[in-house]
């Protein structure tokens, strides 16, 4: 059964609601009547079953029958700090990095960057978290940040447990020998099209960052992506069924 | 540096010859000339060194200086059955699968199949693991072969040391608990979009294959084909710089 998305988290009178287009797609695509119960998240770990009450298609209106914490969110919470990429490529990042759990996905601009990533492109990648999120049965929405600079992106790197770099010229370490497996917070950065620069690595190990291989075989920019956040799940123990997580994978 | 396909071995000369797809490109794009060194491939695991002594666009030959074993092959021989997908959705699977170090590709259909497979998208398929090949650096063209059935795809199971299948419905084992770390030929199942059915799941069982969860979060299709990959590839230490492995991983 399909989630919905929540406008917002419930009323004092266990009322809730959904959004225009939301509700456009309740109404018309799905054509939900008052009455129907539906499943719906808030995005912010929430899952509700919910009674329709008021099948508008501006503005759906539904009642709460239960609640409860989803079950399918990782332990551990990961940030995806990925380069700016050209093209649609950083919405097959979110999107897989959602459906693999992360947590935020943060995009930044780095010497090598190619193309851009205005307003109009953060909101696309928004949307792409939020259905990515609902075909994944997720109920938490990852947040999408504006785009950073590597320095800016450098000085967050306090706020995290540990940092982990996956950088095409570092030769001597595989994520196995560099990552905390008990780190609750942990930030991987991932680097645009050309790669990152020695310079900026030396940047994020300033204030951190450990940098890691994943092996002699060059991958697109986003299949790197996709693989890094695919390992840290597998090491973690994350892809695997609830309750039979393996940390020594 | 460029590596250029090879449009077969030496000859007893010492003399190779590229196609006129790679010749065109060598001489058009590249601007090579006659005297001008460069690295080529065999797509058996051959990396030359080797000199333009004819830069006709219609079949460009050199003379091999020198010539090794690639040094990125992953020493587990990887098959991808992968589902056939809709659109261009098993580009992207074979794209990635390649980059990851895959060693084949298998379309199969099965009873939630949708979309087709004929002579025509095989043959693309090829292209884009020739590219893959080149842009991962390695010297291996990964096979990709026709569309078999499931039943097929059953009968060949007994040629590999294991069979993995990823599947949404198992709810006990994740790929840690079911994974042969010795397996030097492993044939790895991803259905299509819409799955693998119990019976087809029970099939590849009897023929030998265990079933194992990507974890609690739905994928779709050609996600979890590139997730599933790179925690087989993770866990065998290959995502590691060379002799870095570290299969407890």
């Amino acid at each position: 059964m399909e989630f919905y998305f929540l406008a917002g988290p419930p009323d004092e009178d266990a009322t809730v609601r959904f959004d225009v287009d939301e509700s456009r797609h309740i109404v018309r695509s799905r054509r939900h009547r008052a009455g129907d119960r539906v499943q719906a998240v808030d995005g912010l770990g929430g899952e509700y079953d919910v009674e329709l009450t008021d099948a508008d298609e501006r503005g759906v209106r539904a009642r709460v029958l239960g609640s409860r914490r989803s079950a399918v969110e990782p332990a551990v919470r990961l940030t995806l700090a990925q380069g700016v990429l050209k093209g649609d490529r950083l919405a097959e990042v979110v999107e897989a990095a959602t459906q693999l759990g992360a947590s935020a996905i943060q995009p930044f601009r780095s010497a090598r960057t190619v193309g851009s990533c205005g307003r109009a492109r953060v909101e696309r990648l928004r949307k792409v978290a939020l259905e990515a999120m609902k075909c994944s049965r997720r109920a938490v929405r990852p947040q999408v940040g504006e785009p950073v600079t590597l320095e800016e992106l450098a000085a967050r790197c306090r706020d995290f447990d540990q940092v982990l770099v996956a950088w095409e010229d570092e030769r001597e370490r595989p994520l196995a020998d560099v990552m905390n497996r008990e780190a609750a917070q942990v930030l991987l950065v991932v680097g645009p099209e050309g790669g990152l620069e020695e310079r900026e690595v030396g940047l994020l190990r300033r204030s951190g960052a450990a940098s890691f291989s994943l092996g002699p075989r060059t991958m697109r920019a986003e299949v790197a992506a996709t693989v890094a956040v695919s390992a840290l799940m597998y090491a973690r123990g994350e892809l695997a069924p609830r309750g039979k997580g393996n940390p020594t994978g």
